[in-house]
């Protein structure tokens, strides 16, 4: 039997369908990010940054690495076991209480990433409620709809963001258990939950509510507690997930609930049990990093003025930008091909470093560019990033828009 | 309606089934590896740890710590990115040539743990392979489980290491494409899996092979491949995955293979494509491990001699261990809540740290200590275990057993 043969089929499918992924070598520089070294076929170049799901440079900030090299020097590079056996450690311990602290919940429980939250998290809540009926929103990330599947309950999927449509699914699943999973912020469209309506469908049906705010936490309310606590619904939501891998810069994810919700995870969950712990270096580096931004507005602020200036610039130049009330801004392209030899094109002739979206990360004909500026974006590479897109655009024949359109 | 009250339910059950789990807060201590701070209810306590999964100190390693430090100061905290998005960085490319060149494969691909590994790898692969039977050893773990589950591949499961019944459900299968997934040292008996016989079966019936290597990594053959390696039959295994948090002391999982085999579950794999990478840090330290460990033999050689040691010292002392091949030293009790006393009493009285292993870690009556000697575990130590063991054994009222019945 000739098994690579299967592979190699599978792998021709993808280029068949221009769909096949290649890897941007990147190598960050602390020192001067956005700016980076990449690994070109055609040696090393330096290039910006404008994809980062680093949002706000935490990784790159000096309290944060520094708390990683000293607690590896510290406690070691690893946890050495998993958490029940030798790797609970004390690091692991103060970033769970650093968290539940920042979503004003009991307790807080890691996870070796978000990913990892999300599917084994789900998963494990749903199997604990008898006769969990899940309802999930149409666009939530794979990760949920992993977990979701692992639950082995009941599902339906409400329409992106509809109201209405999630109130006619509660209200006809009557009585039984309910769990309504949904993110904050879509990280693809940019676009946001009506968090507090879905609570108030909830307490009105009797649902529990579980949150993603992996695209939010660190960026949003007064602490980063995500936007959950910027509308001031936090305390009325039940579970939230969030990452330690993106604005908060490094890598890990979580839950924070009540104390008996995080303590059954905790104590089923497999995803959970069966795992090397995060490295106590990592735990620091976290929790310096979600302490930061308990206290400092200032990323924040610059984030969110940073972004407002590229949303203006993208309109002048009359770039197809999808409209955000958020730090997320896709130019829209539509085609897989084109998308990539945009991407390839600002790599190559302009330094500039977006890397395509393309299906099955978004539905196929929505492929787009997708920019996430933020505090260490100068005003200066604001007017380059609009003028090397401009001149991509241009030479692709990719069609502009108006500008009232655009600002729509 | 009362959602917490069916997680409260649901942790009020282990309790009453005396398998509540409670997480020792340890503070590891490069300078003095095994020697740790155990942050006890009455505060901090000497300890030694006698159950980690760091066999080789290595996640306390210099070099490795300072590969971990010397990267986070260049390239941060964290990748900023999933692998296609920004976080595919120069550290993490490196370190996967390490491990391919550690296995002679092509290729290798790694992933945020050996249990997503797994859990992924083995779904991806299986369901590329048309109308797969996965043949399945009956004391996998956990993540190996989940991941045929994901699969959604008729399945069969055959006994603990028995060709006899591997063979006759390979020929029953006929000519079907069938893959087989088992693993080389079994992290709770410490048996070893008959790999050659394996290798000839999958021959024989035309079966593709996966072999988890994760409590062997780093610890036999002559540069650490694995028990494949110290067999010679690395190069017949389709499949090897393993660990980066074990024997290698960090964090994260991989697996090798030929190239289109690693690029198809590149392509495909969810649990690989939708979640951050590791932190370039992260692999920079896991990378110098790996290196390392090939070409020093000193670790593994120490790690043998403490282990033979641990072995006579308990043989004399009459405690029930099962006898190994392996660094693995399990010790019997077969009773979750003398386990625990053991465990706690160890802890409390003498320092030890041996974390008790119950359900759903082994099957129920099988409760154990399992003692992981390490190259830094020294003679007095040892001393100090087996004297303690048998205190604790005494005070309990546990059986001790005739030096020739433990010896076999
Ligand atoms: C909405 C959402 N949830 C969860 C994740 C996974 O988080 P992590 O990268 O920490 O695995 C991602 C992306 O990576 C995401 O976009
Ligand atoms: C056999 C086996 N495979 C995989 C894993 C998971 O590896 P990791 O700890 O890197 O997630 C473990 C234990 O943790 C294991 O014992």
């Amino acid at each position: 039997m000739d098994y690579v043969s299967f592979f190699q089929q599978a792998v021709d499918a993808l280029k068949h369908e221009q769909r096949y992924r290649t890897f941007a070598e990147i190598e960050r520089d602390t020192r001067r990010f956005p700016h980076a070294v990449w690994h070109s076929p055609q040696g090393e170049r330096d290039i910006v940054i404008w994809c980062s799901n680093d949002y706000l440079g935490m990784g790159c900030h000096e309290s944060v690495v520094e708390a990683m090299c000293a607690t590896a020097r510290e406690a070691g590079a690893g946890a050495g076991g998993t958490r029940n056996i030798s790797g609970n450690s004390h690091a692991i311990v103060e970033l769970e209480a650093e968290l539940a602290d920042l979503h004003g919940k009991d307790a807080a429980l890691v996870f070796t990433s978000g990913y990892v939250s999300n599917q084994t998290g789900i998963a494990t809540l749903a199997k604990l409620i008898p006769e969990c009926l899940i309802l999930s929103d149409a666009l939530n990330h794979n990760s949920m709809i992993e977990g979701v599947r692992q639950a082995g309950r009941d599902k339906q999927v409400f329409r992106h963001n509809d109201l209405a449509h999630l109130e006619e699914l509660l209200q006809a699943a009557g009585a039984r258990p309910k769990l309504i999973v949904f993110e904050s912020v879509y990280s693809m469209d940019g676009d946001v939950a009506p968090i507090g309506a879905i609570c108030d469908l909830a307490r009105k049906y009797g649902a529990m509510t579980y949150l993603d705010e992996v695209h939010a936490v660190g960026m949003y309310g007064p602490r980063g507690g995500g936007v959950a606590e910027r509308d001031g619904v936090m305390h009325r939501i039940d579970v939230i997930e969030g990452t330690l891998g993106k604005a908060f810069g490094v890598v890990g994810g979580y839950i924070a609930a009540k104390r008996a919700v995080i303590d059954a995870v905790r104590s089923y969950a497999p995803g959970f049990i069966f795992t090397t712990a995060l490295p106590p270096a990592v735990a620091a580096a976290a929790a310096t990093s979600v302490r930061h931004l308990k206290e400092s507005g200032l990323e924040r602020a610059r984030q969110q003025a940073q972004v407002a200036k590229v949303k203006r610039a993208l309109d002048l130049a009359g770039l197809p930008q999808i409209v955000t009330q958020t730090h997320i801004v896709p130019i829209m392209v539509g085609d897989a091909e084109a998308c990539k030899a945009a991407s390839d094109m600002l790599l190559a002739d302009h330094g500039i470093y977006i890397q395509p979206i393309n299906y099955p990360t978004v539905p196929r004909g929505t492929e787009r560019l997708r920019i996430t500026p933020g505090p260490f974006h100068d005003d200066a590479l604001i007017a380059r990033l609009a003028d090397a897109l401009t001149d991509v655009w241009t030479r692709l024949g990719l069609p502009f828009v108006a500008q009232a359109e655009a600002a729509e």
